[in-house]
C-alpha cells in the first residue's frame, strides 16, 4: 500500500493518466463507453488513446506496444490493453506494476516484454472494483475500465492475489551467426512502410556491421544512414531508428511495398564486403 | 435553472464532460475546429471522442449510438451528435435533457431512442450562444460546438423554446411469433463482424429460447454461449452480449464475413428442437 | 519574455492547450509516445488531436491545416505539426509565434500560410529543452514534443535564434480573368467529397458572379446555394462554405465521385448568362 500512496502525488494536475490500447477500432462506441465508465468513477483522470487499431485479436502486436510505450509516459501511468480473444473464458484479468508504471489487461501474452522490472501483480478477483453484472463479451468496459479507474487511487494488492504465471509469447530472437554477423527478422511495419527488425543498436555495434541484407527479397544495403534522406530516392536504406532497432526504409517512399518486404523476413547484418554483389 | 445548478457540482475536477459523435471522419480538420471553439468558450471542458466514423449521413447508426452511450457516462455529461445531412435547411438544432444527461444536435431522428426519460428540451434559437455569422455548411462548429460549451454552465431554457415534436426514426421492432418464438433482425455489426440483433435478453428468456436462426443464410445455432470461445472455431455462436442483446458471432473470427450476414437479416429464436436440422 | 508571461494566465483550468497534426496515422504507437513525452514534462497540458491522417509526407495538405485551424483555438494554443520527410537532414526545427498562438514543426513549408501575423520565431537549437540522445528518425517524439511542452511555460527566445527564412510553398492563387470573372482551382476534398476551391467569398462578390464552372468536367452550376439541400439530389451545387471559400457539392452525395472532380481542377466563376448551356 505504501507504493501506491507514494505514487499518488505524481498524479497532481489533471489527475492520473490512463492510456488505452485496444483492437476495438474507432467506428464502434466501445472505446467511448470505456471512457465513460472510467470518468464516472474518477472524473479527474486524463485518458490518452495509444491506438485502437491493433488488428483484431493480434496479441503479438499488442505486446510490442506494451513493451515500448511505458518509458515515455510519466511514472505511475496506468496502461490498459484490451486485445482479448479469450474474453469470458478462463484467461485471467490482471494488473502488473513495474518500477515505473501499471498495466491492466488479460494475461494472454500482451505483457510478455515490459520495459521495466515487475514489482507487484494481481489477478483481478475482488468484486469490490468490478460491477456485479459482468457479461462475457465486453470486459474492456465491465472489468478493465473500472479496475483501471480504481487503480488510480487503490493499491494493487486490493484487487486480488499475485499472478502465479505471467503468460509470455514465444517472440523471435535475433542470433549471432558463425561469421560474426547477426541474424534477426522484421517484426513491425509502421504506416510509412518502414520495416523494424529485432536487431538492436548494440548488436549492430558488436558485429561491427557495415551492411544489412534481406536475402529472400534480394535486398542488400551497404552502410548505415544517419537520416532518411541520406540515400537516393528509390534506393533501400538501413538506419538505427528511434527505438534503437535496425530499420529498413525507402527515403520518401514505402519500403514494405517497394521491396516486397513481409513480417518475419530474415534480416542479417555483417561486415562490409569488398566483392561486388 | 435549478436542475442545471444541481448538476454543476458533479462537473468538478477537469470540468464538465462533452462527448462527440459525428460522421466527419478523422482526416479533415473539422473535429479539431469544433474542439477549439468549445475550449475557447470554456477551457475546463473535458472533451471525449465517441466516434467520427459514422458512415456519412447515416442517421440510423447515429441513433444507435445516442441510444446506448448515455448510461455509461457521468450524470450531466453533454453528448453532441453531428450527423446532419439537412444542415442549414429547416431542420431544427435542439437540446434534449434527460434524467441523466444532455444531448445536442439536429432534430432529424438521431435522438429517437434515448436511454433515460426526457425532462426538458429546447430548440436552439437564442443568438446569445451562437455567433452571428453562422454559415450554412458547418453547424457542428458554428452552432453545436458553442451551444454545448455554453450548456455546461447555462440552463436549457435559456437557449430557446421547448421542442414541439422530436423526430423519431421508424426503427425495426422484434415481434412475438405464433409458435411462441421471437423474430427480430440484425441491427449492427461491430469491427469484429459480430452481429447485434434487436432481440433482447428478456425476450430470449420469455420465449424460453434454446436456439437462434438466420433462415436466409441457412444458419442455425443450438444453445446460447456463456463466452465466445465456448464454441469451436469456425462454428456460429449465439450469445447475450454486453448490451443485453442477442448477438451472432464466430469465435476468433468474423461472423459477418464467414456466414454472409447482412444488416436487416431476419433472426429468430425459439425453443430447442430435437429433430436434426 | 513579457509576451509569454502575458499569455500564461490564459492557460488556466486544465493547462495550456497543445494540438497535434501529423501524418503518423493512428495504428502505430508514435502519437501516444509523443503525448507521453509531453505529459511527462508538464502533466497539466490539454492535448487535442487535429488529425494524424495527413497523407504520408503531404506538406501541402499540412499547410492547409496550419493555415486554417489557428483562429478556432484559444489564444496561446500551441499547434504542433509533424509532417517531416526531411527529418534528421538539414531542414530546421522551428517555433513560430503569431499574434494569436504558437506553431512548432519543421521549416519545410507547413507554415506557409498562417492566419495571423508572425510576431516572433526561433530555430530550435538550445539543448536545454531537447534530450541529448536525439535520433534521426523520430523528431516528433524527440524534438517537437518536448519543445512544445516546454513552450507552454518558456518564452520563444529561449529556444534559439530567430528564423531567417520561413520556407513557403508555391501555392496556387486564383486570378481575375479579362471578362471580369475569377479563375481558381480545387484545393481540398473533405470526407463527404465536397470540393473546396481557393476562390474566396470576396472574389465571388466583386466578380458579381452568378455561376460556377469546372470546364474540364463539363460541369456548370447556375446560382449559389444558401444550404446543401436547396438543390435537387444528384445535381451539382455551389456554395460559400464555412471557411469563406467557394465549394462544389452534391446534396446528400459525393461531388468528387459523382462529377469526377480532381485536385487542381480549374474552377471559374462569372456573371450569370442568359443563353442556354
Amino acid at each position: 500500500m505504501k507504493e501506491a500512496g507514494k505514487l499518488a502525488p505524481k498524479a497532481a494536475g489533471p489527475g492520473r493518466i490512463i492510456t488505452l490500447t485496444t483492437d476495438f477500432g474507432q467506428a464502434d462506441p466501445w472505446v467511448g463507453m470505456m471512457k465513460g465508465v472510467m470518468l464516472s468513477i474518477n472524473p479527474s483522470l486524463a485518458i490518452v488513446d495509444v491506438t485502437h487499431e491493433i488488428p483484431p485479436q493480434d496479441i503479438n502486436k499488442a505486446s510490442f506496444f506494451m513493451g515500448s510505450i511505458g518509458r515515455y509516459f510519466p511514472e505511475g501511468t496506468i496502461h490498459v490493453c484490451v486485445v482479448d480473444p479469450g474474453v469470458g473464458s478462463e484467461r485471467e484479468p490482471v494488473i502488473i506494476q513495474t518500477q515505473h508504471c501499471f498495466y491492466v489487461g488479460p494475461n494472454n501474452g500482451v505483457f510478455s516484454t515490459l520495459d521495466s522490472r515487475i514489482k507487484k501483480s494481481a489477478v483481478i478477483k475482488s468484486r469490490r472494483y468490478v460491477p456485479g453484472d459482468v457479461g462475457a463479451t465486453f470486459h474492456g468496459r465491465d472489468v478493465f475500465a473500472p479496475v483501471a479507474a480504481h487503480l488510480a487511487t487503490t493499491p494493487v494488492e486490493e484487487f486480488g492475489p499475485a499472478v502465479k504465471k505471467l503468460v509470455k509469447l514465444d517472440l523471435p530472437k535475433p542470433r549471432r551467426e558463425k561469421d560474426g554477423g547477426v541474424s534477426g527478422e522484421i517484426i513491425y511495419f509502421d504506416r510509412f512502410g518502414n520495416a523494424f527488425t529485432n536487431i538492436t543498436k548494440e548488436m549492430v555495434k558488436t558485429a561491427k556491421a557495415g551492411r544489412a541484407a534481406v536475402p529472400l527479397r534480394n535486398l542488400e544495403v551497404r552502410g548505415f544512414s544517419g537520416f532518411y534522406r541520406s540515400v537516393p530516392k528509390g534506393a533501400p536504406g538501413a538506419i538505427i531508428n528511434g527505438f534503437g532497432l535496425l530499420e529498413i526504409f525507402s527515403p520518401d517512399g514505402n519500403a514494405r511495398e517497394e521491396f516486397g518486404l513481409e513480417m518475419g523476413d530474415r534480416v542479417s547484418v555483417g561486415r562490409a564486403r569488398n566483392r561486388p554483389r
